[in-house]
């Protein structure tokens, strides 16, 4: 089959072999995750004993059940430690989730990673609930804009910070009510104590001003750490206020954690793309072999919305 | 009444009256903890509205049972957010707690607090089950040797630190299974990754190592900074494993926090002490009136035990 390996290569190899649990997909379109850029750059390799090839999320088409109970031709999306960017791939049926009403299989592909990410960070972890004050870093990428649409369809005031007003433009029509340029304002500032939770992308540079941010039993998760790993923790303005902060990656989990984090984004995520609440914003779309001009739209950073290589 | 101020003066002043849902307790005994001495010190105020009376744990009797179903007479342990060293107290009859079985109205003084902090975050927020690895920083405290014993108790494995041979003997005496002087060794070298929780009372100094020791999903729940309160949060090390930093205080609590905590550590712990598996171990009594000395003896960091202030 033909695969892209991590010098986004197009390149022959051999079919992937099912082990224990796991059905073979033919994919029919992956999606691109900045976690794929990462891993190009070679910082971010895949859990041991996962795929060699690129690619953290896709939808298709069973080709070979395995063991399992499913039937093949069932259309699915899937969740990844690696291998998407490929025509075919061996995924554990817990990783596997139906197409969501009114999304095609292609339109799948670019919602899974992210779905899963955003709800068991800010369902699962935070337990976010109507009424709930949430603030999203990085509001126009591709995990806050899933997010601030996931907030809203549950009822959240949703608080957003990005670069441009014209990303915080594209944030207001995804339903943000408060929008917040990090190149003219502080975060902080302008919202000391607002927010119940906090999911951010930044990491280090931001640790403090999130601390001020944060409502009493708040919560602050963290993502990703783009602008630096480390930043300094104020304990002391933590416990009176009773916060708490988390630091999680999707990849690294291991399969029955990643099996219970699909089950719970299908039950509670998949109603609410169903009922159009939250709707993929497929932004471009490249043949599988082109996956070297994907990453590099991506890595320009004019994207808003998803990228998605098309297989077949 | 005669009662305790922040200056620990022994002086006169009008009874407690009843607000909605208080009770009038006769104190028998009151607990003395470091958050008094903190308190004295003009450094811990008490939280708004409530007593400005010293005192955070004590029991005795219902005088008046006010406007609640219970009966005077009742003996009772009591939660308190300020007004245990004195002869009264209006306490919120959610903050009551049974006399444990086995226990005297006295000793159940010494065990409120310290077992409401320990429970409502090594079990409410950390969720530490059997076969979990829990270090406990200040093992010999009065935070840390009740700890030790109600995971013990509960099936889980227990590391301590301390800065003396003699204290760590007495945490080793008290249950814990693996001992390590902070003033030799560097905890997160003895133990790496090894603690699914860990409680702290050091703060920022220790944040760093903290961290270091958890283990993959690991909590660290921070009680106070005796050391100091900011330190180095490596978010980069914390999200592969999935790691949680959370800091609290007891006292700051709203009431119905308050009262589902009292509840939650009646059945979690109460059940404990009397299977006689968590012994409180008076080490001093004093007099109300000598209150002063009473903080000096726990101040003179000589003390492994708890003090009572004996009231009548
Ligand atoms: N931990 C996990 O399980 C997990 C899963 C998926 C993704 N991620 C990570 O989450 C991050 C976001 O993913 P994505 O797919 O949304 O990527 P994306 O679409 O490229 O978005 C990145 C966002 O980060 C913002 N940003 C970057 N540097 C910033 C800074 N210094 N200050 C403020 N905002 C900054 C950008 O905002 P502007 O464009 O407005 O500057 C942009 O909105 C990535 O780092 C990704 O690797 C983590
Ligand atoms: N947040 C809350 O809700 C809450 C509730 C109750 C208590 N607290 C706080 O929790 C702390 C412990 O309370 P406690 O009643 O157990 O007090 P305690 O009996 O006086 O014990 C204090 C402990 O802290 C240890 N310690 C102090 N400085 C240290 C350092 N730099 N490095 C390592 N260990 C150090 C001491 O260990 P060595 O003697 O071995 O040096 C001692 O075991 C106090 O600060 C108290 O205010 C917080």
């Amino acid at each position: 089959m033909k695969a892209i390996n991590e010098e986004l290569t197009f390149y022959d190899t051999a079919s992937p072999t099912l082990r224990d649990g796991e059905v073979l997909v033919k994919v029919a379109a992956a999606g691109v995750n900045r976690g794929d850029l990462m891993q190009a750059a070679g910082k971010y390799p895949p859990p041991k004993g996962e795929s060699e090839i690129m690619g953290l999320e896709c939808a298709g088409v069973i080709a070979d059940p395995g063991a399992t109970d499913r039937e093949q031709g069932q259309e699915v999306g899937c969740l990844l430690a690696g291998g998407g960017y490929a025509e075919y791939v061996a995924v554990p049926e817990g990783q596997l989730t139906p197409i969501p009403e009114g999304l095609t299989v292609e339109e799948t592909a670019g919602v899974v990673e992210v779905a899963c990410t955003v709800w068991s960070n800010l369902g699962m972890v935070a337990g976010i609930q109507e009424g709930d004050r949430v603030l999203i870093h990085g509001g126009s990428g591709g995990i806050g804009s899933f997010a601030i649409q996931m907030c809203k369809a549950m009822g959240c005031e949703v608080a957003v910070t990005a670069g441009s007003q014209e990303k915080l433009e594209y944030c207001r029509e995804l339903g943000a009510d408060v929008l917040i340029n990090y190149k003219e304002q502080d975060f902080a500032e302008e919202l000391p104590e607002w927010s119940d939770t906090i999911l951010d992308v930044v990491g280090g540079p931001y640790l403090e001003q999130n601390i001020k941010a944060l409502n009493t039993d708040g919560h602050l998760i963290v993502i990703a750490v783009q602008g630096g790993p480390k930043g300094t923790l104020s304990l002391g303005r933590m416990m009176p206020r009773r916060l708490s902060v988390h630091a999680t990656t999707l990849r690294a989990r291991p399969r029955p954690m990643k099996a219970a984090i699909v089950a719970s984004t299908v039950e509670h995520v998949w109603p609410l793309i169903e009922a159009g609440k939250i709707t993929p914003n497929i932004s471009a779309r490249f043949p599988l072999a082109d996956a070297k001009k994907a990453h590099e739209h991506l890595d320009s950073g004019a994207n808003t919305g998803k990228i998605l290589l098309v297989v077949s």
